[in-house]
C-alpha cells in the first residue's frame, strides 16, 4: 500500500486548493489549515490513501463539520468533535473504524477529517463525496448512491453528542442534523453512516485530496513565477473566467442553519460595464448576469482574490474586494441524472434543468507524493 | 405486590383528571384515551404499579410526548413510537425495562406510558416527575434531583428515531430534543434516561395516577349526582375558584416548538365586572387580574367548562367558552427552593418569586382498586 505522509507545505497546498473547491463555503479553510497544522506540530502524522488501497469491506467514516460558515468562523471547533463522534459510532456499531474520509473535499472539510485521523493514527482516503462543497447533508455521491441514512453522528465543542438511529431518507437526516446543528450554535460536527471500501471505490470522487493540492500548488508556483494565478488555474481546471470585477454589494444573513444571500459583482477591466449577481447558499449556487445563468451547480463558481488567487469564503465577501469569478465542470459523479436529482439547480429551488456549457471535466489525478 | 388493572371506565376518568391536572397543556387527553381504551380493545391490559412495589435497581423509562398540542391534535401519534424508542434505549444500554412511567401526569402525557406499556406488557408506575404538565423537558422533579439528561430518545410517527447519547445539562437536552421535534414536525415521543425504582420512590410525585382517577371520578359522581363539578373539584383538591366566566380573547401561535399566547376571561356572575389574563406556553402560567398575579407556576391553573368540568387545554381555547378557573396547590415537590429554580416564575422569565398564597398541597393517595 501507497501512503501519502503530509509536511505543512502539503497542508498549505491542500487548504488553498480545498478553498477555491469549496465554492464559497465547506468552512473556513485557513482555520482548517491551522488545526491540521497544529496537528503535525504536536508531532502527529497524517496519511493519505488512495481509495484503490481500501480493503473491500473496509469499515470507513465520512467526518465533517455542519452549519453556518459565518458562525464557524466565530465559534470554532474545539478539535476532539470528531473524536467524540468516532468513538459514538464504533460504541454504537461494534466496529472499529479503518479509515475516514471528507464529506466534502471543499473548504475546511477538506481537512477536517485530517485533524481526527492524526489523533486517532487512522489513513485519511484521497477521497471525498462531492469534489466540492454543498450546503446539505445529503448531497453527496454516497447519499446518491445509496448511503444508508443512520446511524450518523452530531457532536458539539461542549461535549453534546446525538446519533440518529433512524431517518425515514437522506433529507429527513439533513433535517434532523440541520436542527441539532441549530441547536448547538449553528456549527456542529457530523460523521454520516459508515460506508465499505468497495463503496467508496465505486461513489467517492476519487483523487479529490490529491487534486486540492494540485490547485494549491498551481496558485503558489504562479505567484512564485509572478504569473496570472487565475489564469493558471483556469489552465489547470478546464475552466472559464466568468468576470473579473469588483464587489459591490454583498446581502448576507444567517437562516435556519445556513449562509444564504447574493453578491453582486461590478466588472472591471475587460469587464466594464457589466454586473454579475451570485446566489448564496453557504456555497456559490448560481452565477446569472441579467436573465441570463452564466453557469450553475453542480458545476463550481469559484470567488478568488484577483491578485492573488486566494479564495474568498462566502463569509468573507465584503464591498470593494477585486476579485476574479471561475466556473469550473463539475466532476462526472455529480453530472449523471440520479446525481442532478440531489445536486442540479432545481434541488436549490431553481426551475431549470442543469445546462452544462463547461465542458468535460477532468480526472483528478493522485500527487507524485505516493511514489515517493 | 399489588396491581390495578385498569378498566375502560377507569381509562375514562384517569383521562378527565390528567386533563385537569394538566393545566391546559400535556397534549389533548380525549385523544390519549381513546388511544389507550384501543388497545384495552385489542385485548391487551394496562397494569398499574404502587412506586413503593419497585426493586431498588429496577430499570424504569419515563415516556411522554413532546411538541405543541395544536399540531399534536392534528398530527396523530402512530402509536408504536413508544415501542421503538424503548426498544432503541435497550439497545443502546444493554438492559431491559422493567416499568415505564409518565414525565408529567397532565394531559394526554399521563395516558401515554399506557399504550406502549399495554403493547409490551410492563407495568406503568402510578407517579410522575410533574404531578401536572410543564412545557419543557428539565421541568421534572426526575431531573430537578439528577436524573442524567442522557441517553434520551426521540421518536416520531414515520420511524425516524434519534438518541442524544450526551448533553451538557438537562436544559441542552431539551434544546436538542426541541430541535428534533420541530424537525419531525413539531410533534414527537420522548423517552428519558433510565432511572431506578429507588429514584422513583424518593423523587416522583407519587400516586399520581391514581390522583388522576380520584379528580376524573369527582367529576363524574358530581354529573350523575346533579351537583356542580366545579365546586366538587375545589373540594376534592383544596384549590380556589379564580374566575368563572367567559373567553372574550384568545391569542395563540406555535413559536420553536411550542403553543404561546394568552387568553382574557370577562367575569360572569359573582365575577361580573372583572377580567383576567391567563399567559400560555403549552400549558397555563399565570393568572393575572390588571397588575395583580392570582396565581402562578408551579401552582396548577386548571380551566375547565362551567357546566361539566371537562377540562380545555390550549388548543381548544376559543372566544365565548363559559369557563371557570381553579387554582390547586402545587405537589410539595415542586414548591422546594431548588424545584422553583426549575419550575417557578423565573424559569419562565417572570421577574417575580412563587408566592404559595394557595396553602398546604394535598397527599395524593392510591386508588381503593389496588386491594380489589
Amino acid at each position: 500500500m501507497k501512503y501519502w505522509t503530509l509536511t505543512e507545505p502539503d497542508i498549505d497546498r491542500i487548504a488553498l486548493g480545498a478553498g477555491i473547491l469549496g465554492t464559497g463555503g465547506g468552512g473556513n479553510p485557513y482555520l482548517g489549515m491551522l488545526m491540521v497544522r497544529a496537528q503535525l506540530r504536536e508531532g502527529r502524522t497524517v496519511r493519505v490513501i488512495r481509495p484503490c488501497d481500501l480493503a473491500p469491506d473496509a469499515f470507513v467514516l465520512a467526518l465533517g463539520n455542519i452549519g453556518a460558515p459565518t458562525v464557524g468562523i466565530e465559534k470554532m471547533e474545539e478539535g476532539d468533535e470528531g473524536v467524540r463522534s468516532l468513538h459514538a459510532l464504533e460504541q454504537y456499531t461494534g466496529r472499529k473504524v479503518d479509515a475516514v474520509i471528507a464529506d466534502e473535499i471543499g473548504g475546511s472539510n477538506g481537512l477536517a477529517p485530517m485533524i481526527t485521523a492524526a489523533k486517532l493514527g487512522l489513513p485519511v482516503v484521497d477521497a471525498d463525496g462531492m469534489g466540492r462543497a454543498f450546503p446539505e447533508v445529503q448531497m453527496t455521491t454516497f447519499f446518491i448512491h445509496g448511503q444508508a441514512s443512520q446511524p450518523a453522528v452530531l457532536a458539539d465543542a461542549l461535549g453534546n453528542v446525538m446519533i440518529v438511529t433512524q431517518a425515514t431518507s437522506p433529507e429527513m437526516l439533513e433535517k434532523l442534523m440541520r436542527a441539532g446543528t441549530v441547536a448547538m450554535g449553528c456549527t456542529a460536527h457530523m460523521t454520516t453512516a459508515p460506508m465499505s471500501g468497495d463503496f467508496i471505490k465505486r461513489f467517492g470522487v476519487p483523487h479529490t485530496v490529491s487534486h486540492a493540492w494540485t490547485l494549491g500548488d498551481t496558485v503558489i508556483n504562479a505567484r512564485a513565477a509572478k504569473m496570472d494565478p487565475v489564469e493558471a488555474l483556469i489552465a489547470r481546471t478546464g475552466g472559464s473566467l466568468l468576470m473579473r470585477g469588483k464587489v459591490s454589494d454583498v446581502g448576507r444573513r444567517i437562516a435556519a442553519g445556513f449562509v444564504r444571500g447574493s453578491l453582486t459583482l461590478t466588472g472591471l477591466e475587460a469587464f466594464q460595464g457589466r454586473q454579475m449577481v451570485i446566489e448564496i447558499q453557504n456555497e456559490y449556487l448560481i452565477a446569472t448576469e441579467g436573465d441570463r445563468v452564466l453557469a450553475m451547480v453542480p458545476d463550481l463558481i469559484c470567488i478568488v482574490d484577483s491578485e492573488t488567487g486566494r479564495p474568498i469564503t462566502t463569509e468573507e465577501q465584503r464591498y470593494g474586494l477585486r476579485v476574479s469569478v471561475i466556473a469550473i465542470p463539475a466532476p462526472a459523479l455529480l453530472r449523471s441524472d440520479i446525481a442532478l436529482r440531489s445536486v442540479g439547480p432545481r434541488a436549490f429551488g431553481y426551475d431549470f434543468d442543469f445546462v452544462p456549457h463547461l465542458g468535460a471535466p477532468m480526472d483528478a489525478q493522485p500527487v507524485a507524493a505516493y511514489d515517493a
